[in-house]
């Protein structure tokens, strides 16, 4: 189809972008990688390739991503059973080591070096690099111990400064470390909210597997496009946010709360679902303010 | 018809651009600007959309212009007739009074403050400025006096790679002035290709009102999308190459063999000619190398 | 005269420069060129010579210039007529364009030009660079419409502390633009005092063809070479302030108002007034503090 | 014992140190971190210490790290067997997985996480990082395919500078990447040594479970303190240099060629041997100049 | 002795000064020079390459320094008596000319110089030198005229910072002067407090001829470590602080509290005492904090 | 007689000085201050004057100075004898420590005393300070040892490029030093000679008691305003370079052999002979070129 595409109207497709380049210019964006969207081969490549053109347009992206489904199956291959503990795992000291290798040593230089395929420059951080992500014991809602599952208690933001400030898209895994060289496994969602804040991001974009949040969750078009944080407890109220959504949609809330200029949920599985958030005026997915 | 392009469609013609905005990063572009496209409103709007937004992914352009045509209806209005000794105008000293006057201080602003209006910032400079250019007398080919027309004698690069390090697009009328005080008028292809030598140019884009260099005048299709230099005496010799094309082709070759990467004469008449030409890997006119 | 001033003279007139050269050291001052000082040849060239002086020992000089009998010369040339509305001149389309080109396109590059051959380094700027001087339009008292002449609404520096890093002394022509692209005339005495305040300037000298404010305006010897300004309502009372000096006086009050150290009214007709007045303790003409 | 050590006498050793911290500051000392120095828990706190404190005396170390032990034990774990070819481990693409996750992800992050514990400032880089180490498939002596086992062709110090310049020890891991996205273990000592030499470093240390090259292999009183390169293949023929000591070796021949002011085999088993070979006029183990 | 030790407790030494090089890492630490540490050879060379040291390890010194006895001697020399005014000397025209020359070109320079041979950065300056120290005539508690002893009336740290910033260790000596060009000598003493305090200085160091504050000034095992400046008064009632000490602890109370974080009597008949009280957990002397 | 000349030749005469200022701006001028106009204080004041005025204008005046007669007094002051060989002072340990005290500690101090009166902003320093000037025995030309008289092997001019830079007019009094702390007595005229060909210097100023050098020496109408240093040998042949000229001469000769662009013998009687020299057409005294 695209082939079919004039000149002319390719040109004003770019041309229409125009506003929205000049609006991100300059300002930080926070994406929250994961979900189908880094599995599926295609869709890996249209993300590397939104945040390539993204970098090249001057906006300073910034990468956090997860990566339960390898941790899982490197855990399986090992066979170290997992325990769970109110819908957490508990995260012994065997389990904190497969999540740091898994994350900061495969995940994590494999997007690197897919970046670098697709001509961006990249390097891979975690949260114990320049002691980025400090961390403590998170405890269970009802006091039990959950090993090295953390809760951020600090965000240094020197790492990723000097990252952009050397020309590189830092991408980012969320282990923590404390002051005693402990490991802790950190929430990638709640990460990428709270370093979009300290880092004063125009913009926080979640990844997700799902539209973005609906009406009826049954009918896609039902779509809610925008959302002010202070609307979110009469949603939840009314059940329209539930289940998975809460945490994240708590992220974007939080993000926003401490000064990050929107956050928004979007659906990974669209190709370069990125881009068109960034650079249309479509938007997809539900966007908090 | 772009309303009917899908939005992943739009994604990626974006993507696309990809490696042109690449190549061209903080790269120069030199872009001689006249013909209809400097006389059409929509063709003007699209000329002045495209330079903001190369300018926006990191290409740094350089505008030059001429203005024949609202000189020629000042100096009607004025009353002041012209006296052509072999092709050339004789400019009197109150020709080039008028010369400056509309190039400076008519065409030169109204075109700052169009790039203003698209949201781009940008100077309006002549060869006056910081002596950016410096000319002496230039004499018909048979000797005779031509007044104040001028030939470059040398390019004074500091105010164009102040202003640009200052964050603006330079816009610049091609008078002259010597250390006398004397001002001269310019042909702005001439200029425009002197300047993207001394620039070190990526690219020279010389917008005129045809198509490019046919190899049969009177069949578009007979388009010819790139030439060598060294093609260009054979070219001329079989006739291919004539008439006004001759001198618009000498600026391509001068530029080129003094260092620009590619000199490219396009069509101004095409919408968006310029973005094509930068961002597509279809290009559009001619290019000589 | 000057041939007989013995070696040990002019040295010491050098050296009772010093406590002046100290004072202004680094300081900005704006000076709004007009009157004879434009006309007279003479007169020019020891302006450009105190300019040069003024910079070279340190002094950062903006020069604002109007160009009145320029204009009027040319829109007599055009046969275009003037409408007046309570002493203001109508200014239709027309006259706008001829305005820009006569400021912007052949009095300001003379300026750039002689400052050149006094081996000076200058830029022509006008409100339109840069969106330098953004204004809305003006209304008469009484409320009728008188075209494009403007009230500035913004003052961007921008430009124009550019030019001073760059090392050139500003030229600038006071015509303005708008958001939506209109120019708009604006007086060069107001849009001076404008400019120093929003530069901070240390000084603003406003060049014109009296010998400042005088108790008896026949007799010469009656000068006040000082006044404060929250003495001027006194002085209009007395009569003392009246005529075409009232506008050029609030010019002063409103610079020094905004925080200019010194707002003076000096002879333009006694040539280097510039440099007897920043450079001695004599001063000439009358300053406002 | 230390305790017994009068002041004078600890405040002498201080100044003994003195020249060679004259010697060193500013410049850039490689170390190749390996051995019973990487397992042993007191061993380990004293390479640390010793790194902290050569940054603070102005001496900018590099730390580039293998892992053979960790990457052994962790391939048992997943019942991942190898396959030798000329004493060179085949490394198939399950395998390099390992390699990678545990060099990059586990024992690299350990190491940036303990030197913070010290007080230092650290970041962990692979070759993946900012595409530091470029590869290209090794072939065995006879011509067998080694799977992802690479041999350096560019060292990209950008990343590495980088770090230094952000005021962290740049903490080194050898898996290297090339153009297509492939990843390849790289032999530490040679990374180290390749490194060095790009970065014009003024020493490389290799720390390694012997006192260094001894005339007699049995004697540790025959230790050759210091071998001028160009004497390498005379001790090869005698003997001298043989087995596991002929890479290593090599590994300080190749930086000595390319530049680096010395290379050093030093005993890892000696606490603090760091410390001891840069800042006290004994050295120890062997120095390849 | 010092060959005896092994290269082992060498090495934790220098370990052992990692946290205290940590703490003065880029922090100012002005030291005051006089008594034996400034006549004996052996201890003159200790300080030396104490300062040398404290340098290269990142810790910026300020050496400030008197000459009284080389003032006396060059006096005697001259026969110039000394006139004395409640216990202070009457420094007629004659006297301060002497002070000047021997403090500011001799023993100033005689520093400069030695620092240089240990390898040292320095500059030798005065209160003179940029203004750095302006004084008024001090007067004697009874009122009386004391010729040029001065009271430092302000402190222009821009010399110091200069001289730091350029990579040298300032080397100052005391003597100051007014804006009607006297010269005034200041006690050194005084002038290093004052000075310590302008730089923010992290500590102030006075190096003198006692072991410190003693309970019993008879017996050195009653050495006070530490003394919070609000008990000053308590132990000068006590007699504990009495004759000579009480202006030098003045000057460390003064430091304090103008903002210096620790100030320490040091005995500068023990060599190294430097590096001891700065580099080691013991200390040496009295510390007021 | 300057009250009675008219602003506009006060003007004119500031003016004349414009195309001087623009030569020298931000070129370095080393002034070698001596005889009468060091001893005289209204000549002291002029000096003080011309030196601060060339510094507003942008010259980098280096300010190098000697001290003889003080020397001589203090020496008498003290009853050293001083012994003379081949015409040069043999100078012992004694006599080069007053050389040392006087003109690093009095005469050099003095100066930027009398500096910052005139609101100049100085900093005094001998050849020792960050190594300057270094030197070695001096042997008489039939081989005697003349004590400590150097001969200049080496400038360092960083220490004299660092008070430029930190906006200082260094001051410089000539002793010299060595790698065994040994000091030196140079020769005034010789230091400023080399100091001005070490900094690329555009002019060598020295200030003597004579009016320049004189076809005749007993009629200044013979002053030869210009000597190209070729001419020199001849000049000595023809004996109007003799005696106490000759030495001064070599320096000239010597500086311009270097590179200085020219170096003038002045008459320092002459008040503001300096700026004489420097920003008018007439010069004084005998330029060597």
């Amino acid at each position: 189809m695209e082939n079919m595409i004039s000149n002319s109207d390719k040109s004003q497709i770019l041309i229409d972008a125009l506003p929205y380049i000049q609006k991100y210019n300059n300002k930080i964006v926070v994406v929250k990688y994961g979900g189908n969207a880094m599995t599926n081969d295609e869709l890996k490549d249209a993300v590397m390739n939104d945040i390539v053109l993204l970098s090249l347009v001057g906006i300073k992206v910034v990468l956090v991503h997860g990566g339960g489904p390898e941790i899982n199956a490197m855990l399986k291959k090992l066979n170290i059973e997992s325990k769970f503990i109110g819908g957490l795992r508990y995260t012994d000291e065997q389990t904190i080591d497969v999540v740091k290798m898994v994350l900061a040593g495969k995940v994590n230089k494999e997007l690197v070096q897919l970046l670098a395929q697709h001509k961006g420059s990249a390097v891979g951080l975690c949260g114990i690099d320049g002691e980025m992500l400090m961390a403590e014991k998170k405890v269970s809602e009802d006091g039990q111990d959950l090993g090295y599952v953390g809760e951020i208690t600090k965000v240094n933001t020197k790492p990723i400064l000097d990252a952009i400030a050397n020309g590189n898209v830092p991408v980012i895994a969320t282990v923590a470390t404390d002051s005693e060289g402990n490991t802790y496994n950190i929430n990638a969602d709640t990460a990428a909210a709270r370093i979009a804040a300290e880092l004063g991001a125009e913009n926080l974009i979640l990844m997700t597997d799902i539209a973005g949040l609906l009406r009826d969750k049954d009918d896609p078009s039902t779509l809610i496009p925008k959302v002010n944080v202070s609307e979110v407890p009469f949603l939840k109220m009314q059940g329209i946010i539930s289940g998975g959504m809460i945490p994240k949609i708590e992220c974007c809330v939080e993000a926003v709360r401490r000064g990050v200029k929107g956050a928004v949920i979007i659906d990974g599985r669209v190709p370069h679902s990125i881009l068109i958030e960034i650079l249309s005026n479509e938007g997809i997915g539900t966007q908090f303010v």
